[in-house]
């Protein structure tokens, strides 16, 4: 680790430290408070989260000097590390109206103080780069609450009966009057290689590079969108349980599902979508956001196709240039698929796509070692696999090997999918 | 109804609805929007509720010319009256960053210019008397509302890790040094009439004025102390059975209480107690506060005595000048009893007392007509009394026939309890 | 007590135990496993509980050289008496194969004859009244139960699509032609008495005779039919909250409520009924049944009446003789009322009615001692009383101070209503 | 499918269903109707349901002469078809006192004859072939609830406070008084073959053959005892949740799991286990069983292992001989296993072993068409692989390529485990 890097990293802090400030700019101090369900978290939690991760994994550890900030915090903000200390049950982050904004603000102000001071001081190189892997590290975490805020933001308004706008759309929207063709793009399989090669940053899930044997298969150049969706609605699709695991559709009856998450009908029939722009017309032609695991297996099965598995996934992401509709872009939403889209368009950006995978530990995999140990290891059970990134997703945090996971009946997260089938 | 009556009324409006305001001087913003269960209310939903009430039950219904303030607060701010309109439920209360403090404090503003305005203009008299009725009966409305943010904070802020306090103290407690004698008065009694007279206002569960018969009975002089109850928690009253109803016992093993709500014993036994004030020591001498009726049931049958019936209390309570330690003296706290302490103590003020008896209809009582209907008469089931008022109830708000009613498992109200028993 | 006494008790004990076993007889052996919901019991468990009650409370307490049958029985067949010891949840007795019903009968054989031989043993007068007061509480237990044998397989069958009947019908049902009139019987009221004076046996809960203030009512003469509630249903009573207490409302709305507990109605809109002689039409005349508090209350808000308070029921009631249809008659199912029917018509069996008074101890009431102190009184809370007897209530059971209670929204009890109204 | 075949499958068409009837010989009419969970069936259902199986899927459908032996069996006995008809809740199988054990047995009878006489009849070759796969498929269904019947009683027999026997002891127990060494044997791996190539019956969830690549690896000897894993309860295990995936160790927590299923600690802290035999000492050297996958997972992670794939075991159980502790030598209960024990001990019989893998479609698998298709298919998600058959498994329904799949929490199927390596 040279100076370069220590500068790289200094800058890296600044800016990405800066990124989430940008993002709650158009928040109301009230927004930052509430909590509609167990799985999303106010805003002024992430905010003190991302904070505390820098000051428990960093500052604590290392810097012998350092001052904690507030000795309670550490209780607060612990998501979920048990091997640090007990920690505020999730479902209850919504009741807390202390500390407030401006003290978590304070705290960050007084967090990133310290780490850009530390990370200049001299030490040792190993223990340099040691630190310098950690700060890596909890911005890539960062970057990962910068979507999570966005999202739970999303779902928070829509449950409030005014629906709030978190933004005035700052990107035209634009629709194609047709319907697109969709097409399938052939492939060889055979044994191939995925998972990470060690080469720039990658989380421990995404580890070592390992063979998996494929199939020859197909897969679609490009997410299904809302008009084939709606075409699986209107012939009955949430109603028929032939097309749903036996998990899924006791969901579907359970919750009452008959669309994705935030599509409203009106009286007349008429559909709009909630979006982070306030509510809008539903676009035809934009990939279906806000579905389930469920709803994408059932509609795949419906229309005689499979999700993809991660290996598939992957093994064409990697041909694929990585670019697309990520947070930087500012729409938060999903732009329209044309018939003029290239050849596997939108793998990166716009939604995430469901794989057919279960999250599972890659062959000869070590978690990371200590309280890190629990960043992505104990979850491995109960969830599937994402791909590819989104529309909030910051645009240089995703990477063709990069594996989300949800529990295959949530639909808060910008989900969607892209068909694959045998040969 | 005169001019005086009207210029009573705007007086007291103004008196009340400001009153409303100091009290929650001492919140941060972010304090306003949080619910920790869903018994309490956010604060900000009390202050828009009380609003609405004056809003929805006078300006719409009587002033041809008001114009309504935002549509959907219909929605958001009606409490339970389903022949109004439906309603956000309860419990989703606190998942409403928006309106925000500010949008609700500029509703008020609203409001209360059009109702100052209205009771001015000129119209007949007997509708000039409707008018004024209405309006008294949203002050009262408005001052229960004033208590239930002092309870709803206190206990939003007890769920907090970091125990705020509401405000410093800004009176002085008092503890005496030693165990108070607990004195019985004896009471004949015979056909006695209890309920409103119809004298100045009262609710609709007050009326009308009817007989009872009581058998001779005896009340003790002052409510039961901390230190009374404590000698039932060390004989470990809240493991027998004997004690206790059937369903208090269970709420009990489920909820697994030890102590009243706020007690808390530290690792070195001993004792402290959550006040609007902060934590402070507990004093002995303090009547008991926050129990449920289970426990106050439970503690009566220990020590050989039974609660009052509210036909009891009110006989007595009649004899016995209304005062007491209310919500103008800021304290917030019951205040310590002492040697000193006139007969039938305390029965005003500082605490409110459990009765022996469920919420009922009074013979030949009418719930008042149309939407008020639902004000009490249909919480008639499932709940109990409790007399007198408390140290966050407004002084001129009690009377002696006040029935205020929760369930027999509810504590966070500022409840305690006085024994009686036969003869 | 005398010799005479003596014999009296040992021939009802064999009289009122071999009723019991009446009762049962047209169980399958399977039909004794069963429970449907945690209200009720399997009918092998009342066959045990009820031996148990002499076993645990008469022999292991007075008879030295009894042999306890099976050690295990007293936490299995201990129905609620924590001051016993710990019991088998209560959820929980429909999980028991074993003991088998062969067993279960083999220890109610053991316990008969021990109890019938120890009453006949020498003994000095006092202790030998309080052994035969005892067996008398055993008595009137048992006969509780089998009131509750018969409500439980009613409700366990219901709950089997193959919806079997219990026995074929015994009695020819009746039903007139038109609509009967409802008259209302005028009554002055006053300072009247209630409770029992201890002539013969009462429960504790209706001790001791006590004065009661009435106010003038009136006391409709017969039941509400059939026929008056379809018309609560057919005006949408269900769906009106104005009529409901918030409670009902709510679980109304939970349950989806559309009309009494064993109506049911098919595809062309024909109501029949089910009973324990199977599904039958429903008639119109009958007393309306197996209705909860909530649904009597609403109804009778629709209608501008009110249910009788207990006192006003029990005063009327003591006045009228205590005749009607038992569970002697065999038909376990309520006669339809006629035109022809003398004043105050049904008080007594066809349903249990229910009273707008919360259950309660009565003034300077005082529970048993030791563990039967936990028979009546810790039920005291969140129940209604029911006056009269039922079809399903053995006749020699029942009294004019009997008070039998249950929560305000369970309905599978025997439970109708009559109207009551102020002058 | 020649007349043979046809004498084959009517022969095994007999032994199979009698041996369901011999085990329920030991059971009590009362044992047959109880459900102690949801998750456990009554032994009356599972012989009314195997047989519905044949009455609906090849009787109802291809005799059409065949006369439905009650019309209500097909709602009370379809276990989880959605594509056939509604079904009564698997919750409420417990609820049913009616048909009665005698009334399914004679249902049993009336389609045992009918079958038996069907496969005689003559046809043409293709529809003979269909038909006679049928009746394979519904005996190895018969086979799988012959396993679960015997789970089942066991489960509900251990919640009864008597803790009843099924049988006693049909074989000794032995048991070694030394410590086993655990050894690994290493595997090469590689692009291996899995899945059933077709020859015999199987399930469709094992098809088609499809390549693997495996890493090198090494697998336990023998599946980890109750000694070994009594060392990780004694080590903390449960409660060091550094060991347990996120999911399973709030499973821990609210289950307050200490030990694995059966396993009982008395007073003096020595342990015995629950069987099926009745209670008796604790063996130290029989496999673990009746763990969940989380508790297996976190004992490797503990040790320094891990799970092995569902394709590693099948890899090695394809080369060891398919001999083992099957349900046919009525121990019901997993043997010691010893020094002496050859490689590869108890791959097949003794205990379900918990894979590493989510239970998910092989590629290019296909569901069996119609109703069938729901056999398997529609619970691929949320469940974990188990292989090789346990001590209740019929040794003639298993194979190495035969994948059982639980729920990770669930753990009263036979399971245990073997432990893995990387190399």
């Amino acid at each position: 680790m040279s100076q370069e890097t220590t500068t790289y990293l200094a800058d890296k802090f600044y800016t990405v430290r800066n990124q989430t400030l940008t993002l709650i700019e158009p928040l109301e101090q009230e927004d930052f408070v509430i909590q509609a369900s167990s799985d999303v978290s106010p805003p002024k939690w992430h905010i003190a989260h991302t904070t505390w991760f820098f000051e428990r994994m960093i500052l604590q550890e290392y810097a012998d000097t350092y001052q904690v900030f507030h000795p309670a915090y550490n209780y607060l903000f612990n998501s979920y590390y048990n091997s640090i200390d007990p920690y505020q049950p999730r479902h209850q982050r919504g009741m807390l109206s202390r500390p407030t904004v401006k003290d978590v603000i304070a705290y960050r102000k007084h967090v990133d103080q310290a780490v850009l001071t530390f990370l200049q001081e001299e030490r040792d190189t190993s223990l340099q780069q040691k630190i310098e892997q950690l700060i890596e590290m909890g911005l890539q975490h960062e970057q990962q609450h910068q979507e999570l805020i966005l999202m739970d933001v999303k779902y928070n308004f829509f449950t409030n009966p005014l629906l709030p706008a978190y933004q005035t759309r700052q990107v035209e929207r634009t629709e194609t009057d047709h319907s697109l063709s969709l097409e399938f793009t052939r492939f060889e399989g055979g044994l191939v290689e995925i998972g990470h090669d060690g080469r720039g940053f990658a989380f421990d899930n995404e580890s070592p590079v390992h063979k998996v044997w494929l199939e020859p298969f197909e897969l679609g150049t490009r997410p299904v969108t809302n008009r084939e969706f709606l075409a699986f609605i209107e012939a009955g699709g949430y109603e028929q349980s032939e097309y749903w695991l036996s998990d899924g559709f006791q969901v579907v009856k359970q919750q009452q599902w008959k669309a994705p998450l935030y599509w409203m009908k009106d009286q007349q029939g008429d559909w709009s979508i909630f979006t982070l722009n306030g509510v809008e017309p539903l676009q035809w032609d934009e990939p279906v956001c806000h579905v389930s695991f469920y709803e994408a297996d059932a509609y795949s099965r419906w229309c005689g196709k499979r999700l993809p598995t991660e290996a598939e996934w992957e093994y064409v992401g990697r041909q694929v240039a990585q670019q697309g509709n990520f947070m930087e872009q500012g729409s938060f939403h999903p732009r329209s698929v044309s018939d003029a889209d290239h050849a596997m368009h939108g793998m990166f950006g716009d939604v995430w796509e469901w794989t057919a995978s279960a999250y599972a530990p890659y062959p000869k995999s070590r978690p990371l070692e200590g309280a890190l140990g629990e960043y992505n290891a104990k979850f491995m059970c109960n969830q599937m696999v994402l791909r590819g990134g989104a529309c909030v997703t910051p645009g240089n945090h995703i990477r063709a090997t990069y594996r989300n996971f949800f529990p295959p009946d949530k639909r808060w997260q910008f989900s969607g999918f892209r068909l694959a089938g045998d040969l």
